[in-house]
Formats: structure tokens, C-alpha cells, sequence
């Protein structure tokens, strides 16, 4: 028996544990999932015999040598911060580990140290990082490989709702952790434009939007990540012209959320004076310049919406302009947004979630001028199976098992930045219906 | 002899010294310079037979200790940061310290300690903080005693160029801290106006000015500073309806820096790849939304200043439309702009700085509603002599000879919020010209 020790089993888990019970029998493997909350991990073992709970208490750092020197292979599903003292523990026993999150400094200084091990320190195998770079690459290597040069790179990722899960005029529902939402973008968003870098400070970030027609999704808007030149060098684009990553939201979000970041709403940088008594039209009142109440005439026009009464419906229907109080002492405004919107973006039972993905390369090729177009659109089955579990899970199980199989051969601390990871991986992804619709032209 | 150590002999010690050498003789001091530049240090002696200079390294313990063992008071003029290890010494001796700077939390706890061994750690006793509480809490403990009721308190500083010196459109030379003037305001300002709490984010904090008519000055204009809701408690003024600190500019500064800020050229958050590279204009350039070039008639239309073409005028004076490069590798926007804006605000021999501050105070007294206001307007006398050196120096000092000379018997971690501290401080400053003038009505 390979023994599998999983390190925490939250929402993203869900696939993740399904695939690795589905496959226990054929490849004779047991996995032990450690947890802080033995109850809900045992729920999801649904008694299967190939499965097993333990308490796993990240400060105890002897019970997870203890856990982590009885497995083959060692999965990290804890919060990105938490990865490190695992990743110790595998190399003072020589096991493998892998992650969904990105390559810390810390975890990078390990690379020399698991080679000496031999085992391998695999991260960014989920969705974003993960299957970004993986489908990303898969066609950055077809192209050079034949010779073309790429001008142009675009890719917007979504964690979405389902067209027919859309209640509210946001289009959105949390499908993630909220907190990133509200303070998604609060870096300045740096990239390349024609050549030259670009920069877009916060306050104009999300009226700089891009639009997409996507094929039975209708019209979706990305804004700009924090860092597309980071991606240049190891995507092996020098000399590209335009480089662009970003977020997918539907239509209207983008201008509607410029309104809370144009009012101050998303600010997360100080707390306000006795925040559980303060209503969000308050919260509003006292984001506005001396002067300015917070009525809707005059909200319409500091917000400059009076051609945009969409926008302002949008922005009512969250009920930050109304009496209610989110009641959270020691609160930033952003916070407080939060706990609003908590409980309006919430997934009803039966939505179901969305991730898309779209990457646009322009390259040349012979002397002409082409064009692909890559997109992934994958809802969810149910409430435990989402698009995003199953986007964040599969790329981990699969990457699991050609693991213990003895398909790979890795050691060192490694990313899914070549062939001999993402080929494979890429592949039964699309038996498991994650599939990139292609358009060349 | 009393033995006086005094650590950092930057710009702003020069009166004090002065001021301590002066009346060594008088009182039987000796005055030790500890500094990492000893050369300079000396300089600023001039031979006196009452001053010493030594080799200050802020890393070295064991010298610390021995050169504060020796003292009977050391006076910490070191960066803010820096003055934590001093105080610990300080205790350990049982020695006095005083300091320019505001009580950190690892300052704040020392109390207790500095009691027990008899010695007090006096901070805040510069011009901001300290002239700002000292001149304030006189007048707001006289109305108190009175019987009024303060409902409003405004107050704002200034460090400007005197009249006189003014030669650029911006009215503004840097009198200190460049770096400081540069990422100023970039925490949400925090006040209260008429009983409302008020928060200002950064992209509307220069939009957002306040005037004042200070006679023989002008028109000054000022915008709130980070937190002014912090100074309510410790001015006693529960129950105040408006409270407001900030900074004072000559006119058309804020409005002008609100394009720099606007533009996204005082982000301090990110590092600009070969930034060695890059000219003003082309920072500019990466700085505006795709489809807006950075010619003139673009940047107008962008900054919204077809009105207002004295602040174009003021961004074309820097230069940082020009094909100029700061060759600054590594350097964020902010870094390029102190650049610039180092060179062209730079004082001319013989041009001299300006300290203002205001108080305004609104209150009631026996039914009737009142008003005082309270400002100071200090030139400097020279280069050396700066008001800015004068109003940071002349406190310390007094203070200190108010220990040296058993006038005070204080211990533990203080400032200047007590009539026994700030009236025989304001009252030996008037007699070196830091006069406040005095208006009710």
C-alpha cells in the first residue's frame, strides 16, 4: 500500500479526495487526510476503506514529522503561508509533496536540498497557478517549436457563476474567498502594451477594462493582475510586444466595483472608531467630501453614473446605502463591504460555479500574421463538486498518481513548466471534461 | 560638570547645539556628540572647550552602554526608529533621555521601568510632535479652566520657504525629508467634522484643501493629515464636534501634486523593471491609459486642466515631461519623481525657510460662541540656523536644561502635555522668537 498523507480538507478539496479514494483500489494506495477538523474530513471519506482521519495541528511540528515519515507522496492543501514546515518535514524524510500555490522564496531555497533527497517539491498544480501555465505553455512551445514568434499574449482567468445561477445584477457570487475579492487589485497592475510597460495605479484599474465575447457566456470584462512582466522570462517570451494577464468578471462588474473603489469602500488600510455602530450609509456618508450627502441625486453625481443608472441599481441592490449595520467592531470599510456582500453574493443551494479561462496569442509564423484563441468555460456538477475544486483538485490528483506510479521521475523543487508534467496532465484533464477550445486564425 | 551625550548630529541639531554650548559655561555641561560621522560632528563644535565629539555605531551595544553610563542626560536625535535601544540603556543607567520624536508602542512600554530607576524618557518634544501639543494644549486647558466648551479644533503645519526665497511656480523648496514629502497623505486621512467621522482615500486627498489668509504670507492651503482622531483623547476633547489636523502649502501646491497623484507618479509600491532606462516622459507615458499619449494637449485633456493651465505650467516646470533620465536602477515612480523634484526644489544659498503653524479653535464660554486663533510664522536665519532646526532644536534643549538644572522632577515616559513641561518651554521660546499670535473674537 502507497501511503498518501493530505494536509487539509477544505471546500478545493472536495475533487481532490474523490479522485485519490476513486483510484485507491486499482493502484493500491491509502490516504490519510490531516485535518483541524476531523469531523468534516472524515465526512468526506464517506467511510471508504481505503481512507483515514487524523487531527493535524500545524504549531505540531513532531505529529507531522510523525504523519509526513509514514507517507509515499504528501499533498499540501493548507493556506498558501503554511506550505513551508511541511515541505521540511518531506525533505528530512525524502518525500514528495505537492501544491496549488505559488513558489515562495522559502519554498525555492529548498530546490538544492530535495534533489539531494531526491524528491520533489511540485507546486502551482491548480488552477491559477496551475493549469494557467500549463495550457498556457502547452501552446507557447507549439509555436516556437514550429518556428513562429510571439507578439502577443493575453490570459484572463474567472471564478464565475453559471449564466443560469445569475440572480443579481452583479452577476457574481463568491465561489472563493471573499476577502481577495474586495481587495483584489490593490497593487498597481504592471504590463506590456505594444512595447512599452504600463502601469495602472488602483483608482483607475477597474475602468480600464478589456471585453470578451465568449461563445454561450455572452459578454465578460477582465481587468488587469498585478504582475503580467513577471510572467516574460519564465514563459520564455523575451522580445514579446504585448503581455497581459488578468480577471474575468461579467459585464458591469468592473465599472459598478470602480463606484465602492472610487468612494473608498474597499479600503482595508485603517480601522474606523467603533465600527459595530456604524450603518453603511453612514460607512458612505463618511467616505464623501465635506459637503456632499449621501443621497441618491447626489451619490449619482459624485459617482459620475447619470448615464449609467445600471451602475447605481447595481451599487442600491447591495444595500450599502441602507440603515442595516454589519455590527463588526474594530472594522475597515473593507471589512465591512465584506460582511455586506457575504451575504448578497452568496451561492443559493443548487448554483452552480464557473471558472473560465482565455489566453489570446498573436504570433508570426512564415511571415504572416496569426492568431489563437484558447478557452476553457467549465461549470460545476453541485454544491461539492465545482468547477473550482475539480480546476484546483484534478491538476493535484493527476500529478499524484503519475507520481506513485513511477510515470515521473522529479526531484527538486519544480513547477509544471514543462512538456514531461503538463502533456500528461493536460490529457486527462480533459477526460475529466476540462477542455480548452482552440480557434486559429 | 553635568555630562550631556547627544546622539546624531544631523541638520536639525544645529541650534541645539548651539543652544547647549552656549550655556555650558553658565551651568557647568559638557557636551558629548555621538555620531557615525564624527567629522561633521566636530565641525559643529567649532573647538568649544565644553564639546567632545565620538564615533556613534548604532549596532554597538557595549559603546552605547558606556557612553550613556557616563552621561547624567542623553538627548536622541537619531531616526525615529532608532531611539528604542537608547532608551534601554538609558533604564539600565537610570539616565534621562529626550527625544523629537512621537512614544512607539516599544517606547510607550518602558514606563513602568524608567520609573523605578528614577529617570524620565521625554519624546515628542520637537516641533511636530511638540510645539504642535505644547501651544495647543495651553490654550485648550486656559478655555477648559475657564469653563468653555471647545466644539472645534483645527490645526495645521507647515515646512515652507519664506517668502522671499520663493523662485519656482510651486512655492515649495524641500526644507526635510524629501522622501517624506513625496508619500505624503498616502494613508486614508481620518477626521471628524460636525460630529461625523470623515475619511479622505489618497486619490481625493489633495482635491480636498481647506485656505487660510495668514497675513504678510498669503494664501496658504492646507489638506488633513493621516489620523486626526487619534488626538482627541489625548487633548481631552471628548465630546468635540470637529477636529482636524493637517498641512499647510503655499497655494496651488495640493492641486498640482493631485495630478502627480493622479498620474500614479507617487506609487512607492512597486519596482519599475530597468528603470536605469526610462525617461520622465516615458514614465508618464507608462503611467496613462492605452489611446492617451503624453503630449500636452492629451495630458490637459487627461488631468482635466483646460481651466486651470498655472497647474500644467507647475508639472512642466519639474521637467518630468522632458526626455531627462534619473538613471536610478531599481527605482519605483515615487524614487524617479524625489529624484527630480530634489533637483529643482533644491534651497539656494541664502534662501531661507518658514515654519507655520495654526490652531483655530471654535468654542462656547458662558452661552457665547467664541473663537481663537493661534499662529506662528518662524523664518529661519540662515542656512544652518533653519526655522525648521530652531523649532525640532530649541525645545530639547530647554528641556534638557530644565533637568540639567533640577527645575523638573519627572520620570517615566512623557511628553509635553502638562502646564508644569509646556509653560516654561513656550515661555523660554517666545525669548528665542517662536512666538504664537494670538486672535479671539
Amino acid at each position: 500500500m502507497k501511503q498518501i498523507l493530505l494536509i487539509g480538507a477544505g471546500k478545493s478539496a472536495t475533487v481532490l479526495i474523490d479522485y485519490l479514494l476513486n483510484n485507491a483500489g486499482t493502484y493500491g494506495w491509502h490516504l490519510t487526510i490531516g485535518d483541524a477538523d476531523p469531523h468534516t474530513a472524515a465526512s468526506k471519506l464517506k467511510g471508504h476503506s481505503h481512507g483515514s482521519v487524523t487531527l493535524f495541528n500545524a504549531d505540531d511540528d513532531s505529529t507531522r514529522d510523525e504523519l509526513v515519515s509514514r507517507a509515499d507522496l504528501v499533498i499540501s492543501m493548507l493556506p498558501a503561508t503554511m506550505h513551508v514546515p511541511v515541505a521540511h518535514s518531506c525533505i528530512k524524510f525524502g518525500k514528495h509533496l505537492i501544491t496549488a500555490s505559488y513558489v515562495s522564496p522559502e519554498m525555492a531555497v529548498l530546490d538544492e536540498q530535495a534533489k539531494e533527497r531526491g524528491c520533489v517539491l511540485l507546486n502551482e498544480m491548480g488552477l491559477d497557478p496551475g493549469i494557467d501555465h500549463m495550457s498556457a505553455l502547452q501552446i507557447i512551445h507549439r509555436i516556437q517549436n514550429e518556428g513562429g514568434k510571439i507578439t502577443s499574449f493575453k490570459s484572463f482567468t474567472g471564478g464565475l457563476v453559471a449564466p443560469e445561477s445569475i440572480d443579481n445584477p452583479w452577476g457574481y457570487k463568491f465561489t472563493w474567498n471573499p476577502r481577495n475579492v474586495i481587495v483584489a487589485g490593490q497593487s498597481t497592475a504592471r504590463y506590456l502594451h505594444n512595447c512599452k510597460l504600463k502601469f495602472i495605479p488602483y483608482n483607475r484599474l477597474f475602468k480600464n477594462v478589456e471585453q470578451f465575447d465568449i461563445a454561450g457566456l455572452g459578454m465578460l470584462e477582465g481587468y488587469a493582475n498585478r504582475d503580467s512582466l513577471g510572467y516574460i522570462e519564465p514563459y520564455n517570451l523575451h522580445g514579446i510586444s504585448t503581455m497581459l494577464r488578468g480577471t474575468l468578471r461579467y459585464k458591469n462588474y468592473c465599472n459598478a466595483w470602480d463606484c465602492f473603489v472610487q468612494l473608498g469602500l474597499t479600503d482595508d488600510s485603517f480601522i474606523i472608531p467603533h465600527s459595530e455602530n456604524l450603518s453603511y450609509i453612514e460607512l458612505v456618508q463618511s467616505l464623501l467630501p465635506e459637503g456632499i450627502t449621501a443621497d441618491e441625486a447626489s451619490l449619482i453625481a459624485f459617482l459620475g453614473l447619470d448615464n449609467r443608472p445600471e451602475l447605481f441599481a447595481m451599487l442600491q441592490w447591495t444595500g450599502i446605502f441602507s440603515n442595516d449595520k454589519a455590527g463588526i467592531p474594530d472594522a475597515s470599510p473593507a471589512r465591512l463591504l465584506q460582511h455586506l456582500l457575504e451575504q448578497k453574493w452568496k451561492l443559493n443551494p443548487g448554483d452552480l460555479d464557473l471558472v473560465v479561462m482565455l489566453h489570446e496569442f498573436e504570433y508570426t509564423l512564415n511571415g504572416q500574421a496569426k492568431k489563437v484563441t484558447s478557452t476553457l468555460a467549465l461549470k460545476g456538477d453541485d454544491a461539492l463538486h465545482t468547477a473550482m475544486a475539480k480546476t484546483v483538485g484534478l491538476p493535484v490528483a493527476i500529478a499524484a498518481k503519475l507520481i506513485l506510479t513511477g510515470k515521473w521521475q522529479l526531484s527538486g523543487v519544480k513547477i509544471p513548466n514543462e512538456p514531461l508534467i503538463y502533456n500528461p496532465v493536460l490529457q486527462e484533464l480533459e477526460e475529466h471534461g476540462v477542455i480548452f477550445n482552440e480557434i486559429v486564425t
